[in-house]
């Protein structure tokens, strides 16, 4: 998927919004668990009640390796019922040395039908642009993230004033096909997100922490749009599992509802 | 496996080898294409030819994972095949936000059969110690690594002469359960062993780059042992793709035998 045509569908939608396939077992309605699979099933109803209300789905790599082989099964399944539409992000925050991370890319962007994968940014240079190096495909990279221990390390600030998150963002810039390039910024750091904005103007954020871990979708849609809107914030816990019983699916639409119509006042007012 | 036991080990054995399991299809021999699982085979050959030169196994999960649901079955076979007088080393550099942490966590020391993790550190506190909530299971942080792109942030210095591979040594050690924390410290710095084991004197280091990276055992061994013998070295393509015929594994333990005799008269040099 390309930039004009991930923009365009937000415009058409009046949404940035994101759902985080998160699937947990125990959280999974029991009617689900007699099926052959049962994450698969749950994300599919998810995904056929929310489709008209986001542009793009996450499933975090984490939930479906804790289940073994038949979760990555049905991670696979998953990516391949998202539609074409719809930006394909998994969320595996992988990264390593070049050889490895290039067979990672391959795992993610030719076994599996990823459109993007978010990577650790710890490793550097030759860790990122393996990712990069597969057209069409996007790499989000970890800035700052939306958790209490963003500040053990990202917030470190060097000799010269300037924090490692900053850093991040400013030398990831360089890299070759960084235009490919997203950012996760996290809700829960309201006021830096304009502060970003400025380091990075032209690239797209991926923003976790609203909801569950209590970010302010206002907040970071005033200081963090640009001219092409520039945002994906995603929303896991607060939409999958807004309901639990055989209505879950219904109840993950009414939460995702009022994201977007949050976000379609927000798209005409902002730009 | 506990510090003791490791450490009794590597007395006994002779070695502080650990061999990565790195599998890529273009590169196993031909013969092994014929069996259901190439991969697996591939592996077993080797960790039959290696087990009594050396005290631990890695596989990365990058060249499973690139071969889809197969590729994890083959990780699972694998890290179940690798005898429990070894170190099973799931090298995967996972990380997250608390709740996904402790899936990945669960994916590794209990969906499969791994007795230590790599992580990265980029997130914080709260994104390693949902793996060090596991008795008797191993977290290897990612410090200082082997490859080029190690200097882009790692090397950063902070206003107060901190660099950010000494402060992620320096914070992570005041981790709960930090005793069960090792460090990735790539050979290729072997200017810097001596600094690092000052800074974690205590904590094993696992130590790739020996090889194909070109890193200088000798100067590990002399800069970074402690009185616990305290490394794990590992070499890879060294040692897997030492041979690309019928007798590949043949191939494969005569390398691990060169390094297990340089480290049997390097254990009884320093030590």
């Amino acid at each position: 998927m390309t930039k004009n045509e991930l923009v365009a569908r937000i415009r058409e939608q009046q949404s940035f919004l994101c759902v985080g396939l998160d699937p947990v077992l125990e959280r999974i309605p029991a009617f689900l668990h007699e099926m052959d699979d049962p994450v698969f099933e749950f994300n599919r109803r998810i995904i056929d009640a929310t489709k008209d209300l986001c542009v793009a789905y996450k499933p975090n790599t984490a939930f479906y390796e804790a289940l073994g082989v038949k979760g990555w099964e049905s991670l696979q399944k998953t990516l391949d019922y998202i539609p074409d539409t719809h930006l394909k992000i998994a969320d595996a925050k992988r990264g390593d040395i070049g050889n490895t991370s290039k067979a990672y890319a391959k795992a993610f962007f030719e076994s599996l039908s990823a459109d993007a994968l978010t990577v650790a940014p710890y490793m550097g240079r030759d860790s990122v642009e393996p990712f990069l190096a597969f057209p069409d495909k996007w790499v989000v990279l970890l800035a700052l993230t939306s958790n209490a221990g963003s500040g053990d390390f990202q917030m470190t600030t060097d000799a010269a004033g300037e924090t490692l998150y900053a850093k991040v963002l400013r030398i990831s810039q360089e890299y070759k096909d960084a235009d490919r390039l997203m950012y996760v910024i996290g809700a829960t750091h309201p006021d830096l997100i304009g502060t970003v904005r400025s380091l990075a103007p032209d690239h797209f954020f991926l923003v976790p922490g609203v909801g569950a871990q209590g970010g302010d979708l206002e907040a970071v849609a005033k200081q963090g749009m640009n001219k092409d809107v520039g945002l994906l914030v995603n929303s896991s816990r607060g939409i999958i599992y807004a309901g639990e019983g055989t209505d879950f699916a219904e109840r993950a639409r009414e939460s995702a509802l009022t994201l977007q119509k949050q976000m379609a006042a927000l798209l005409s007012e902002v730009n």
